[in-house]
């Protein structure tokens, strides 16, 4: 049994490695996140993307609340064996907490001396009824 | 003049933003990397990709050796505020110091007690005559 191929990642100084979740097919890349060396034993594990949550200090298996689960297809690593690149078919077609299909929907429009971020990718689901919250 | 726009950005604790590269067309993550204030700020201006090098420890030009610069098409800024999506155009087609398309050539193939990262892209150009060195 040899988990070699997790040492070849190289973590960070709090153990962890940036993660790129793009969606097979259409190529959107859809969000960013974190993996411990768990997070991405989990996910080769399962077929499913589980990342660290730096904010609740746990491992987030990504749709376990909202059922919108990410199936893996392909995990790639960079040059510098630094950066995690997951090819994922998103369940649900949402990946944003806001209900969105991306969380990259803010735009930059303007130059350096005046510019804004604009939403521009629609709300697919109401938050509120993708997170029960009872 | 207002530069509120850079505000917005949750900078880290570096005052660093992580950024991915990504091919406009393709949609092809080509690359990932960091900007600071200023990087982002010279980006917008030069409508060219300048990134903070960590190791270096100071603005790079993407493309300043190589000439593989990468036109900016437009600037996204995910949900949480605090990651960057580039839509650019490769110069060369080449974004990887390997000489390679994408930085994410390497593949993962197996399972979790005995998987390995596999080279799976072509190298485009000899790195030795993508960069000068005399």
């Amino acid at each position: 049994m040899s988990t070699l191929w997790l040492n070849k990642v190289k973590w960070d100084e709090h153990g962890l490695v940036p993660v790129i979740a793009q969606e097979a097919g259409s190529n959107d890349v859809l969000m960013f996140a974190w993996m411990n060396r768990d997070a991405l034993a989990k996910t080769v594990e399962l077929g499913e993307a589980v990342y660290w949550s730096r904010s609740r200090k746990k491992l987030w298996h990504k749709g376990e609340e909202s059922g919108h689960t990410q199936k893996v297809i392909e995990i790639r690593l960079d040059c510098d064996e630094d950066v995690v690149l997951l090819k994922i078919q998103q369940v649900g077609d949402i990946a944003c907490h806001t209900g969105r299909h991306s969380c990259f929907f803010q735009k930059f429009e303007g130059t350096r001396v005046g510019g804004e971020w604009l939403a521009v990718e629609p709300v697919l689901k109401d938050p509120e009824t993708i997170y029960k919250l009872d």
